[in-house]
């Protein structure tokens, strides 16, 4: 019904060389943990790894029909020309070298964020281990900010913060995993096309995936019988455990209605699932009429026995509009936690000590920002406001070149940051890219890359429905590169596809 | 042979009440993963938890025999009051918010140095992610510092930036894992005493842990004859596939010979063995006579086969004169590693993307700091001298002190920053504990913390050899607390010894 994999070929091309330098090796790839083998990631693919190497192949003068390379592969806001925050890098900056808090030309809210952030710090300094769950004053300021969200109470013993929301994903979901085998193995519901850490975390610890197909005729949204259809045909294969949702979507960028979150709730409910609710995007929202609604405000709101259920819901400084993804700030709140499970997970985490507490100290921006009144509310102000209605901007420019172009369609980015096109790929060039050992849509971004330079990922890393090609893009390119991007991809199109009807 | 859990009577002492809450749950103590129940992590356990109590209570006002909890339980240096290194904060600072490139009074050496960094950052930002393996001047900086230190080429391609050694270490030693039952599950030899996120990574990945006892009488060095016992008694009962050694040692702080070290790579050559060799207090070395040899080096130095032998070497901002815990800075190096092997490694960290860039720009510093002749090398290198100086004198204060008083003994704190004392706990006492459901030394910790507010960790949570008992205490607090926190260890082990003879 879906495929997962990604060609492998372009990583495994000098194997037989490889294969003598092995011998005798203690670790090889014939006895190593199989299910590390397993793990398939393709946001930082085969292609993504050719991307590296034109760029080297440019920079030592090599001429080919582009000049730069364009990377849309992965939702990395500050390496495509996102200017950081001020705010948020001045409370970081203080806390880092806190000489500055003499600084005059430094803002009195940054200095008193940096103050409350290292009053919680041991010896006042960032440089100390936070407890595991991470320092008391940002899991504080977390429940505040989702109190605030939601109108309902969030409780800073629910607040557990990582490094990167991808480590809170993978700390939950391995709580659910057993290493039994067959019939006994946990099941996993995720959404297809899915954000493939998913699939490398289920594949990591053994699990079974079950993919439910998100409805692309309806705006990626989620059926109900599509998740009766998945669950039912994977019952007598594994145990469901849990259903994780993507909201808004990565890589298909809808945002739910609350009637559709709704209807999940109520089939989590009935089949007894763990809601894991990836909320990443929870300041992506651009479409018209369409709002971010949090699967805890939904199932709080929806009264027992839907309030008692079980959820994880995860998010990260790198999204957003502050972008800051290589501060690997991240948290999840646990809701309705059996308190032992909750024991376990504290003693799991605690042996890898705590997440970077830089990376806390952003996230308390995030979730503390500054306030009407205060100095620095004007600019902060001014920069969120750019960087979000640029995004919507770009997500719809995107759109409408994808659909204007023939063979291909494109649903709205309502949310997120990213456009996941549908593309005809035609008999010829499905030919093609079979003689190569690659998947049709592998194919078409590889070729893409070559002829423009512009990296994107093939929908076949992130599963899709049978028989549909898709790639990847982000939206996140600055207007005027974006608009040189698309330019480029309407060429390599036409000439693609008059190259293989 | 040894004992590795510490008691969890205080964990589960509201166990009743919550079975009650529990009824219902998806996910719950009796259906979650079998092998995250079994990890246990002493340095952050029921003492720690406990610790954390009674300061809650100190600040409520609870009259007791003491002011504060000296935390003694974890290397968490800048907590304990060191100060942090200026350079590095520097650099870090200008790193995070770059409006400092023109603050005239910071160092052009720390402005040079964040340059290149940021030049290395997609954006030229910290908040961009960085490749998997780390930022490319990062991994090129540490394969300059392991080229001098050891003299011997190091390749950056073999560096892999991680969030704390933790990360490496648990990302290593996962490839080694497989899920197989009984016979077949992977062995790994560990050293007891160890530091127990070996045991806690071994649980996690259901491997089985062969433990090799350190020889206490012999300064706490690795005999051939214990390595032999250990490997054959587990031979039965698994597939031993690798060894760690943590040296200098933690929690015993000796530092190996590089007699011991070679004798150790001939055992590894002989038995086929992987070497994890745990090398992160390598810049703590205090002993006269003692000196850091690393892995790398006396493996290649030994000349074939040994030098073509698989090894992978950590490393951490988190300790050494430095002490950036919070930064959560770490690397490994992999060494004679199968490509294959690599690949599949480079594969599963890409799924986690990438480590907090601003624990790779701390980690650039340390192995990259100022040298003679820039502005910040001499304020660098003073700062550099005093916290190693006084490390070296507070490891003598503790050992004499320890050593001074009857019934205990302790090896000479060589390196690292514990300590690790004998203590000859009392037949009655030893019968008061297991009464109450604890280890010996537990009880002892126990009772410390409770009379003293002093907290260290049980020997029990580190292993030990059967009818033994120790404690870790780090070396950490400022000359003066150390020595006030001596002073009411004696008083409270003379009265302990008092009640219990």
């Amino acid at each position: 019904m879906f495929r997962l994999r990604a060609p492998t070929t372009m990583l495994c091309k000098s194997k037989v060389v490889e294969k003598a330098l092995s011998r005798g090796k203690v670790l090889t790839i014939d006895n190593m943990n199989p299910h590390v083998k397993n793990i398939e990631y393709a946001v930082r693919g085969p292609i993504v790894i050719r991307a590296g190497e034109i760029e080297k192949e440019l920079n030592a003068g090599e001429k080919k029909n582009f000049t730069d390379v364009i990377r849309a592969n992965i939702g990395d806001c500050h390496a495509t020309g996102q200017e950081p925050l001020t705010f948020l890098r001045q409370v970081v900056g203080i806390c880092a070298y806190p000489k500055l808090f003499e600084d005059p030309s430094l803002p009195e809210d940054a200095k008193q964020r940096a103050d409350r952030i290292l009053n919680s710090c041991g010896g006042r300094s960032l440089g100390s281990y936070s407890d595991s769950a991470g320092l008391t004053v940002v899991r504080e300021d977390i429940a505040q900010y989702i109190t605030e969200r939601d109108g309902i109470p969030a409780d800073p013993a629910n607040i557990f913060l990582s490094t990167g929301a991808s480590e809170a994903i993978r700390n939950v979901m391995k709580l659910l995993m057993t290493t039994l085998e067959g019939n006994d193995k946990s099941g996993v519901m995720i959404p297809i096309p899915q954000y493939p850490l998913y699939t490398a975390t289920i594949a990591e610890y053994n699990a079974e995936p079950i993919g439910y197909l998100l409805d692309e005729s309806n705006n990626w949204s989620l059926s109900l019988d599509e998740l009766e259809r998945s669950l039912q045909e994977a019952k007598p294969h594994c145990k469901p455990k849990a259903i994780c949702i993507i909201n808004p979507g990565n890589p298909t960028g809808q945002v739910l209605t609350r009637q559709n979150i709704e209807d999940i709730i109520r089939f989590a409910h009935k089949e007894n699932l763990f809601i894991m609710a990836d909320e990443v995007y929870q300041h992506n929202v651009y479409a018209e009429g369409s709002q971010f609604h949090s699967f805890k405000k939904v199932l709080t709101e929806m009264g027992p026995p839907y309030s008692e259920m079980e959820l994880a819901s995860f998010m990260s400084t790198s999204k957003g509009y502050m972008g800051e993804c290589g501060f690997r700030g991240g948290y999840v709140e646990l809701i309705n936690i059996d308190p032992q499970v909750k024991a376990m997970f504290t003693k799991a985490i605690s042996a890898k000590l705590c997440s970077a507490v830089t990376g806390q100290a952003a996230m308390d921006v995030v979730v503390n920002p500054p306030r009407e009144g205060e100095p620095s509310y004007e600019l902060f102000k001014t920069q969120k406001d750019t960087v979000l209605s640029q995004l919507a901007e770009k997500g719809r420019m995107v759109t409408s070149t994808f659909n204007s172009i023939e063979g291909m369609s494109c649903n709205a980015v309502q949310g997120a940051m990213y456009a996941f096109p549908n593309i005809d790929i035609p008999k010829k060039a499905q030919e093609a890219a079979k003689a190569k050992g690659m998947a049709p849509d592998f194919f078409y971004c590889y070729n893409l890359l070559e002829s423009t330079g512009m990296c994107v990922v093939p929908g076949s890393g992130f599963g899709q429905k049978e028989g549909t090609f898709h790639f990847r893009t982000t939206i996140l390119p600055p207007v005027q590169k974006l608009g040189e991007m698309l330019g480029r991809f309407r060429d390599f199109h036409v000439k693609f596809m008059e190259q293989y009807s």
